[in-house]
């Protein structure tokens, strides 16, 4: 695929020939009407606008009552033109001479609607880099192949499966139908596609291309994505960071939570990532929203259209009926947010507002203040939107009823929409309304003012989930310098390279006779461990001992160690007090599509049995390590429990951004593991260390029960 | 509230003038449109039916064109009739004048609009309690007060702040504006209301009162209840099995689960259960459904006309679209259900039956079979649905297409859904449609043959979800019956209780000198550990001593033991082997609500910084104390992991069953605790017993840490 980076000149030229060509050549143009051949020459025909259209076939002299032509050549030749655009309609077996005519022809841009190439098997991948190198060596661009066409709105090209709804959203998406439904819903919304492209075999322009070039495309101002495969992560990052920066929007469903996507990996850090984990932290990275399904995508995009966002995840419900305050402060918590009692002034001032009745606990509940005077539910808004305990939210029950029902409260209601479009007008946190009166005069009032009203709460929550963004959000900059590669993985070179990285390990002292260890034993305090080092993995066979209390036993152990193992290096280490701590796993794992990835998980039974593990792309900062952490299962043993204190979070959290640079700078590195960190009240420490390079540098060995966890672990304990 | 067994002659009689009144009498009716007096006036007037309507105003001589009456008794004079049915929309203060004279009249049913009652403050309550006592002298029954009134569509009864569309479905809620909400929900899906009750504040008739009226209406197939709190936890269970007994499915909505409601208690057991859980408890052991918001309420009851079930949680995904079938297989995990991979002759058959291009692992996507062929859509169901790999199949993607887009491909597509429609109805597994165009022709014929259609994907999941009916859920039948009560909460007496349902422990002696320690010494077997007994918390201040290795250990400690806490009593021990065994708290609580509650949780971390525990009305069966385990986020640790073989769960669940059958025989004891239960792999062991009686009985201690889980208790250890 062609790697596209910042647009330049010669990408604008590419994909003006593609989203707005003078001419269309239709190779494959047929009478058949259940061909692509024919839809697509229908399409073309139905929107021509100012542009040329062109139908070629080889044997049928008519389609659609329009004449034909045998090639492109001899289209472009009858009416003395340059063809920009071909979309090829043919056989697997004419597509490397019809991308040939169509570039001779002068097309500087090719769809490939053409299917039986690379995703179909060997044969059909050479026939694709065939007619790839073609369109290369002529500089010409092609999409797919494989795809269903392409559509511009802002240029009136109708190119694809569908007729599409014009409007500012770019549709870039590996599904033909999954864009029916989406275009379907986005109607519905009042909202329409800018661009779409049907990403195909992706064997020249692929995702991140096409969102590069949504950047400039001033005709869009969101972008949706379906994908179930980001082949280039990076790409996708840098991209979707710059799409970011231009303030518009990225969306995105990408199906695959559900598959088995556990990579085999030497060390347990890599065995504990999924693919779809690596993708939510890349949107995560880059604000990019992930969403599960159509109606959230489109949910989603009629949001973000307006700036408003929240900071955290408080919301302030409003509601005319305690039942909706109820299961809208229930929806809140599902769908990850929270409904904080409010306090101080705010209430006294909700409750000068409204009246008695009022309930202003949090939700706030305007128990009828509302049927005597609508301009209370403005008065609410006014009071909880711009409050530093908010920071959004939620109307819920039945506004929008009056202008429906009661006539002769029509007005009052409309008013009352009128001031409440004010307020959230002149601040930066969202309101979202549920009401049981989507469709009244009210609601579309609201939908007006950019407020999003749903009928369902459970939408609403959603969309308001997908509001938030955290201020720490996205990879920590600036991008740390390659530093000079890694060789050596032994275990020495491993602690030396995170204590390079500012990581703090135990004191240890490493030596290779008995001499050597004598002399570490007056260096270090008791109780030592002792690691048979210079092998693939100490805890083989032994090669661990921990909790020796004197010389004695040092002398016995090292001795037996001596002559079980043989080990090149031991390594002595003064043991860290475990009584207080809580033990993690820290590590990073280079994901082949996303590079660099940071990993956190609560020791032993936590990562390895339960899943409880999260990740970042790396680098991440500490602010967003530290979220990190407080979003496993086992974060309340971080926060402290059972008599133990809470661990020292910024100094975890600052570890966890340190290993991540460390992965950032070094391409070479496959993984690293600190295995276990030992996190206590005030500080924390790394209690072992392991690089792994590339895989197939590193005799394969079988995972093993790694480090030090618990008593549960495959280690020798002297007491 | 007056408690109502099953219904009888005497409840049907009261019910009657309920809500098949031949004469009503709206007392307080009011010419002033804001007044409930006005909006109940106006509704009873609109559709009178054949009934009497009486407005009562001291005052106003004619209300909405109808003359007035000054009281019932004179409304009732002037009409020679009896009144059956008083509504009264007067203010607190006459509340009981009210009634009186309604009864009077004759009324044998009181609907109470009135406000300010029990709900507002002791001098409401006051009067509530007083006009109960009218009513009830009178043999007449109360609904509500403070309540927005009854419908009953059958017999053309409008009482209530909204007119309601009729139908089958009982609704009987808490909240007045949920009502409306799900009325407008039920009415799009082509369903109605039988009957609705406002419940207001129960003071006579309460909601449980109103579900056992469910069971022998006719007009009523399903019941929907909206509720806060189900103050009648047990006649909530007994009416609810009655109701699923009678084949009407029961649907509740009702929020807190946000609400702290951790409620205090003296062991862990107690603390660890919150209203939410047990409610959930409550409607998993009598088959209802409880829901998160209205939308999910009216799918449900919808979906649920149908008597198809699924019995495990095997979905099988049947798309046209690659990119549905896969954005689907997520929302089903999402929803709690798998897509297993489909293997076998069924394989075969598919690929028979649709053509070489659809994948059929699981999605089984057509790939474009389904144009080529309308049929291939009902022969994959035709596979799909009966085969045992198989508890339900989702259709999801663009089904309905042609039926709206291309007229000449209308019939094969309706005749595929007829083909469909009798496989449905053939078999009991349930087919539910998600697709694009839930409009269409096809689309209502699906429907029509009672097959569920959706727009949104996760609104198909969420209700597949709520189909799914375990063969082995509900209460443990028969009901023991109440055992002889225990006084003695003692350590022993405890262990003794235990020990006669059938608990396995570990060897002990309860010795009173050091003449029965000694003696106990020779009976067991090292190593041992010692419990200084009849004090109300063991461990308190180290009367728990563990792992004693030999007699002089032994002796050592117990001397340590009596110098120390002198206590009455010591237990002395075997010890279990921890080694390879998982340990978990069991217990029980008696829920003022519903009655005893089962619990069971992961030790330590898990069930008490975690929050990981989940609950079951008592008595449960083994088979539900099995999946109740199985629920635990813990629960991987019980099926074995990092070497550790799976722990013997049929004999967990047995003992969480007999624990359960022991709180459900002993009324008077208000929690049960073993903590820890040591589950291995041939067997399980208590290792520890306490029994609460009323927590006024226990002199009140400061909750520590139980038992003798990990290292991290207050206990000594002795090596």
């Amino acid at each position: 695929m062609r790697r596209q980076g910042p647009p330049g000149a010669s990408a604008q030229v590419s994909l003006g020939a593609l989203f707005a060509p003078r001419t269309v050549a239709i190779v494959g143009a047929s009478p058949d009407s259940a061909k692509w051949g024919h839809i697509l020459s229908q399409r073309a025909l139905a929107s021509p606008g100012d542009r040329t259209i062109l139908l070629i076939n080889r044997h049928a002299r008519e389609v659609l009552d329009q004449p034909t032509y045998v090639s492109p050549r001899a289209a472009a030749a009858a009416h003395d033109v340059r063809i920009d655009l071909a979309v090829l309609c043919v056989p697997a077996s004419g597509f490397v001479a019809a991308v040939t005519d169509a570039v001779a022809a002068g097309a500087r841009a090719i769809v490939g609607i053409t299917a039986g190439l690379s995703e179909a098997g060997t044969e059909g991948a050479r026939i694709e880099a065939e007619a790839l190198a073609v369109a290369r060596d002529a500089g010409a661009v092609l999409v797919g192949p494989n795809c269903l066409g392409v559509v511009d709105t802002s240029t009136g090209l109708q190119l694809a499966h569908a007729t599409l709804p014009a409007g500012d959203v770019a549709v870039l998406s590996q599904s033909g139908n999954l864009v029916l439904d989406l275009a379907g819903l986005l109607a519905e919304r009042g909202l329409g596609v800018s661009r779409f492209v049907s990403l195909g075999n992706q064997a020249d322009l692929g995702l991140v291309d096409f969102l590069y070039a949504c950047i400039d495309h001033n005709g869009t101002r969101a972008v949706a994505v379906y994908t179930e495969d980001v082949v280039d992560g990076r790409g996708f990052l840098d991209a979707a960071r710059a799409l970011r920066d231009a303030g518009k929007p990225l969306v995105l469903l990408a199906p695959g939570r559900t598959e088995a996507a556990i990579r085999s990996a030497v060390s347990h850090t890599g065995s504990l990532t999924s693919a779809a984990m690596v993708l939510d932290a890349a949107c995560a990275a880059v604000g990019a929203r992930r969403v599960e399904h159509p109606t959230q995508l489109a949910d989603q995009l009629e949001a973000l259209r307006s700036p408003r966002r929240m900071s955290g995840d408080r919301v302030a419900v409003l509601t005319d009926g305690g039942g909706h305050g109820a299961v809208a402060a229930d929806a809140l918590a599902a769908a990850g947010m929270r409904t904080p009692e409010l306090t101080g002034e705010l209430v006294t001032e909700l409750r000068a507002a409204l009246w008695a009745r009022a309930a202003v606990a949090n939700p706030v509940d305007l128990a009828g203040a509302g049927e005597q005077d609508a301009a209370s539910y403005a008065r609410g808004v006014a009071l909880l939107l711009p409050s530093d305990q908010v920071d959004g939210v939620l109307l819920t029950g039945f506004f929008g009823g009056y202008s429906t029902e009661q006539s002769n409260l029509t007005e009052p209601e409309l008013a009352a929409v009128a001031q409440v479009a004010a307020t959230v007008a002149a601040q930066s946190k969202p309101l979202v309304v549920h009401t049981i009166y989507p469709d009244s005069p009210s609601a579309e009032a609201l939908r007006a003012a950019g407020i999003p009203v749903y009928r369902d709460v459970d939408r609403a929550c959603a969309v308001l989930a997908g509001l938030v963004e955290h201020e720490s959000a996205g990879l920590a900059e600036p991008l740390p310098v390659n530093a000079a590669p890694v060789t050596d993985t032994s275990y020495d070179a491993a602690r030396a390279l995170f204590v390079e990285a500012g990581i703090a390990f135990p004191a240890a002292v490493s030596v290779t006779d008995a001499a050597g260890f004598e002399a570490a034993l007056a260096d270090l305090r008791f109780p030592i461990a002792m690691k048979a080092t210079g092998r693939s993995h100490k805890s083989e066979g032994g090669g661990v001992v921990l909790g020796v209390a004197d010389r004695d036993a040092a002398r016995t152990a090292y001795d037996d160690l001596m002559a079980r193992l043989a080990p090149p290096t031991v390594s002595v280490e003064e043991m860290a007090d475990l009584t207080d701590g809580v033990e993690l796993i820290v590590g990073s794992v280079r994901d082949p599509k996303f590079g660099p990835v940071v990993l956190v998980g609560l020791g032993g039974i936590f990562a390895e049995v339960l899943a409880d593990t999260a990740c970042a792309i790396a680098p991440t900062s500490p602010a967003a390590a530290r979220r990190l952490l407080l979003s496993l299962r086992g974060a309340p043993l971080l926060l402290g429990a059972r008599g133990r204190p809470a661990v020292d979070l910024d100094a975890l959290a600052e570890l966890v951004a340190r290993v991540s640079l460390l992965a950032s700078a070094h391409p070479e590195v496959a993984e690293l593991e600190l295995n276990p960190v030992l996190a206590g009240q005030s500080g924390v420490l790394a209690l072992d260390a392991r690089v792994v390079l590339e895989v197939a540098q590193v005799p394969l060995v079988e995972t093993v029960d790694p480090g030090v966890l618990g008593r549960e672990d495959a280690v020798i304990e002297r007491p």
